[in-house]
């Protein structure tokens, strides 16, 4: 893979389908890009991957940092992913900026780089952000348990309060088009400085200015999940609004 | 690109809202796989690729050899593809079977290739057929036009008779999830073993039993089209309805 292409293993639809016993070793994905953000086996946890570091951020706060040599065991769900996308990120723009919501982070990324409007796009911020809202998914119940019905107990963080918490924001935006394999829109991962909290991001401002970095997608390398029962049962039907829901 | 994957430029759904000004040089199609299909710009005629040469047939029955180096004058249309799928093909099935219809064909492979009920197939087709019915389209009359429009004044063209006509089916079954990126089911063209007439397949029998060959597919590159402005200003939203009576 060459810089600022995107590399993904199975399908959202997959997820809201609850395809998650199998996936793809997390030394595959890290072989493929050292930035982005998935699930783990069985969707425990929301995953978060800055400068090639796998990290787990768990539904009770905590975050464990996955290694591809502490996860061979085949019992552990950190070994494989049910559905990740990387990159190894370049960015083409890097400037400061703040953000009131991620309403207003889409429209300024859009115009940082135009001509975008049916492409991929990595981002990452680094700073200083206030009134984050993340939510933790907490793992099946029990196997095809879809994204839809793990989202109805879902763990939400907020950490509010003006003085705001330091971390970073790492993900991607996928054009509409994509829907169902991809997130459309802005999907975000939110990790704090310390590596002790963190999750999906629903929602954000920023303390000032972040730093941002941003860098266009035009390749897009998807690798669908083999010899994985769940997979080839599943109906796969494009879920636009369930998913629009469950990862908004 | 490995055997058995897929590499795809652009999406379907930008042929229907008439993406096709620009495109990827035909050269570097073919440096990513020899068997396939696609269009040429402004939708002139149908694309088929077997063992590396491509072919464009024509709505006039007409049927064009296009080597890379023949259409390099950027004002020759047959110079870029503004859609088009290929694969390195190495068929991991190879046998021979009579087919009564699209249908037929369909069942077969799935019987062939069991558990690719969600993925991408390369298939091909050599023999006799009888009451094949061929769709070309023959151009845009202006640019953006799309496909939908196009096809209401397409050339179809019928081989009927006992006797039949020999030739070639090349294509490929994408996952139903795709529907929109590519054209969800089998996608299939035809060209005449003497390379004098062809096009999207519609319709056929054969004529007692072909050679089949097919192979599963896991990886996908997709392409998308760059500093292309109808791309980038296209709606491109899913217009399943639109795409199976365009490519059914």
């Amino acid at each position: 893979m060459s810089v600022n292409e995107l590399f993904q293993y199975s399908v959202v639809s997959a997820l809201m389908d609850g395809v998650a016993s199998k996936g793809l070793p997390i030394s595959t994905l890290l072989a493929n890009g050292n930035h982005g953000l998935g699930t783990f086996r069985h969707m425990v946890g929301e995953m978060i991957i800055l400068d090639g570091k796998v990290y787990q951020m768990n539904s009770d706060g905590s975050v464990a940092t996955v290694s591809p040599s502490s996860s061979t065991s085949p019992d552990d769900d950190r070994a494989v992913t049910p559905f990740a996308m990387v990159t190894r990120f370049s960015p083409t723009v890097t400037t400061r900026a703040a953000f009131q919501s991620k309403q207003h982070l889409f429209d300024s990324v859009s115009s940082l780089l135009p001509g975008t409007r049916n492409n991929y796009i990595s981002i990452r911020l680094d700073g200083t952000f206030k009134n984050v809202k993340a939510r933790t998914v907490g793992g099946q119940a029990h196997p095809r348990e879809g994204l839809a019905e793990l989202g109805k107990h879902q763990t939400t963080r907020e950490f509010a309060g003006d003085e705001g918490i330091r971390g970073t924001v790492i993900g991607f935006r996928s054009p509409a088009f994509m829907q169902g394999i991809s997130v459309a829109g802005d999907h975000l991962h939110f990790i704090s400085e310390d590596r002790k909290t963190g999750g999906h991001l629903l929602s954000f401002e920023t303390v000032g200015e972040v730093e941002v970095k941003v860098a266009g997608i035009w390749k897009v390398v998807l690798e669908l999940p083999r010899d994985d029962e769940e997979f080839d049962q599943a109906k796969l039907e494009a879920d636009r609004e369930g998913i629009e829901k469950a990862e908004g």
